[in-house]
């Protein structure tokens, strides 16, 4: 059944739509299956997305018609699709009104990711107009609040030197926290890997109230502020809420010291939307790991990590990884860098929509993955900027001298970059630096 | 750095560690990138989903590779690797000491979907040892349940005839509660679209009290129990919380007609928990809107509707979209049908494993997508039974004589198959069953 002469209006303007106010934009990488036309397919597939599915249906009525979502731009050679939403078409909560993200998912990239006459189809950009902008979240806690907690401006506070603790798994709790003290010795930041919570040969309870003991050492030790980004990722939001208190109560006095990580990915919007309401002082470090899976440009389906990190900001995560951008050890392209922009400024471009954020406050892009010092002033030179978190695991507890080594290795490399010194001269005088070749041959 | 002699056993045994009860494991079908070799390549991978990274570091102890992932088997000309991933290594609560699925999906399916090495890998089916699978909920409530609630026999209780409130989107309540009442005239079982919440033309609370109404009115009219399931999906889980209580207390004395529909795959496990813990009473009504993004056999990365439909057993799905194993309007296959039956057996066959359930209760296969009468014998002569629920939207919404003979067609239609009928003769005296013929002339 060709719906075109329904869900195609090739006649409407881009520019009017957005000045209009009344739709949601999202542009698609999308191929019919052989045999199926371009714009017959894009209709069907605006028809599932929205009001429609495969036949006429009796129900249907000049009101349904109102909110069909309508292709209005396509170009089979690019395989670009892009269609209109109408904001009424999506889902909104009975308790405040507010937006949810899982609404837009269903409806964007619902049903449609499985059709019988589709390909593929990706997201590769949206558009969200201002008055359902407004119904979102967005972040509560920025960069801004570890700044203060570090005893930086509030305003371009520079590098936030992290890491992951490795190995990923397999420490029990006092090896565990005596990476921790190590690494704090020279470095800021340090996130549980995505995959550590509450192992039977590390118990939560008693590796973290010694990860808050080496915090409290570790302050002592050098003067300085220490932050830790605490797994909370759970099935069960009742649980996600447990551990957090826990952890809150555990930290005590250096509470704000602690961020709340959540794997979004694999646990969905409810696990961040848990983790941003009920504890909007804690900054909340969205982790994605299992994205690469829709995210990575060898994947035709789903959305890219461009679309993942715009709608973690509408979702109110204070950062999210963004990979880094071609020069660690997982995919990505130095192009990325449009990501660090979209999800910080306050009017961005992305591939193929402008976006003005209106104030929502930004998400800190985190950069992780394979990274070492090494790799780190060519990461920079592309991004333009240091206003930013930085895990590094390998690069970290790799180095030949050990953590807190590794950990000063990482803040000199980003002293190299400033300088916009000569890596092998800078060296010479940074002992850290210097032995991170030894340390990463390869790179 | 090449890990295949700490991360590859591949004189392990299969037999072996299922014997010992003390691995999870898990086949996929991945390829490395050009110029990776097949064991290096598999072995990075069990690194990075357990206790590695991609260089040594120096914390590793011997604890530590006491539970490392390891790779069993490899066949590189059918690209299969199989993984052997220790069960001490999943995250577990500590409110309850249960397991969590997303600890599962963190390790066996997170950042391994992005490395810089790896070309894709899917997971095709996994096999979860007794001692583990334990810790797991599984399903509450199930299909007797609505078998009891509809008056059958509380075994093999038969074909539960259903539909999906048609258009998608852009009913406001009087005509989506009519909507219902037509279909219930014919019909057991409605559900509301994956989208369908609380819309602005369609607010949740004045559509909810209509619907509860409606199925006042048509069980007075037939004399029959009829059946409900409604969306709860929402971001926040307290939304979710707030929606099923209203839901609850305005269909008062018929609360057990009530199903709760989570878009679990949007919206993850921590709202397919949320409605399974919080309302264990309720039907969990599973729904997957967007899982073709990576289920689809197109799709190279992720995992198949295979694995996803296992993993919803365990998280404790009491129904789970299986798709229409190739007679409806979304991708599928005819040996899809391997998916019903490990959902519903005690013993089943994956494509590569086999499990025991040791008791766990069954999940209902909901067969949706494109379903109409005509598409329904060559389906279950495929399936081999009837014992599901099916839900047709267009199917009952698009037939000539309206919903009410959509819903008689669909159940004539399972007799159809079951007398071992040819349609053209059956149709002879089965009115409604006949005009399906003239509703879906393509079909
Ligand atoms: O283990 C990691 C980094 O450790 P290492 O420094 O040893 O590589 C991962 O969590 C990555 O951060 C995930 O990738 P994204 O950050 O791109 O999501
Ligand atoms: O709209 C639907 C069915 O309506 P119709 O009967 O009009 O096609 C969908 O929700 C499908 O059920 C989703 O596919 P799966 O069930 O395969 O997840």
């Amino acid at each position: 059944m060709d719906q075109s002469n329904r869900y195609a209006r090739l006649d409407l303007n881009e520019a009017d739509l957005i000045a209009g106010g009344n739709h949601v934009l999202v542009a698609y990488h999308m191929k019919p299956k052989a045999g199926y036309g371009y714009l017959e397919t894009a209709a069907h597939f605006a028809a599932e997305s929205s009001t429609g599915t495969n036949v006429d249906v009796s129900t249907t009525d000049d009101f349904t018609r109102g909110v069909d979502a309508l292709v209005y731009e396509i170009d089979p050679d690019k395989e670009l699709t892009k269609i209109a939403y109408p904001v009424d078409l999506f889902d909104r909560n009975i308790i405040d009104g507010r937006a949810m993200l899982c609404s837009f998912l269903t409806l964007t990239i619902g049903n449609n990711q499985g059709m019988g006459d589709v390909e593929y189809a990706k997201m590769h950009d949206f558009y969200v107009p201002p008055a359902y902008l407004r119904l979102f979240d967005g972040p509560s806690t920025t960069i801004a609040d570890m700044w203060r907690v570090l005893g930086r401006p509030h305003v371009d506070g520079g590098f936030v030197v992290g890491t992951i603790i490795k190995p990923k798994l397999g420490l029990r709790p006092q090896p565990f926290a005596d990476a921790c003290y190590d690494f704090w010795l020279g470095g800021d930041f340090i996130k549980n890997d995505e995959p550590q919570g509450n192992q039977v040969f590390a118990p939560m309870k008693e590796t973290i109230t010694l990860v808050a003991d080496a915090m409290k050492r570790a302050q002592d030790a050098t003067g300085q502020a220490k932050l830790f980004s605490a797994n909370i990722t759970a099935d069960d939001p009742f649980e996600m809420i447990a551990r957090a208190e826990f952890i809150l109560e555990t930290f005590g006095p250096d509470a704000d010291h602690v961020a709340f990580l959540v794997d979004g990915y694999v646990t969905g919007p409810a696990a961040i939307t848990t983790a941003r309401r009920q504890f909007p002082r804690q900054y909340l470090h969205y982790h994605r790991a299992g994205h690469g899976a829709v995210t990575s440009p060898q994947a035709k389906r789903g959305y890219t990590a461009f679309v993942l990190s715009k709608m973690a900001r509408l979702q109110g995560a204070s950062g999210i990884h963004v990979g880094t951008m071609g020069f660690g050890k997982m995919e990505g392209e130095a192009s990325d860098r449009a990501i660090a922009y979209m999800i910080t400024e306050d009017s961005a471009d992305g591939p193929y929509f402008h976006q003005e954020w209106h104030g929502m406050a930004p998400t800190t892009p985190i950069i992780s993955g394979g990274m070492n010092a090494l790799r780190m002033p060519g990461f920079f030179e592309n991004l333009g900027h240091s206003n930013l978190v930085m895990t590094a695991g390998g690069g970290s507890f790799g180095h030949i001298d050990g953590a807190a080594a590794g950990a000063i290795s990482l803040r000199q490399a980003e002293l190299c970059w400033k300088e916009g010194a000569d890596p092998v001269e800078f060296a010479k005088d940074h002992k850290e630096f210097a032995r991170a070749f030894e340390s990463f041959p390869g790179d």
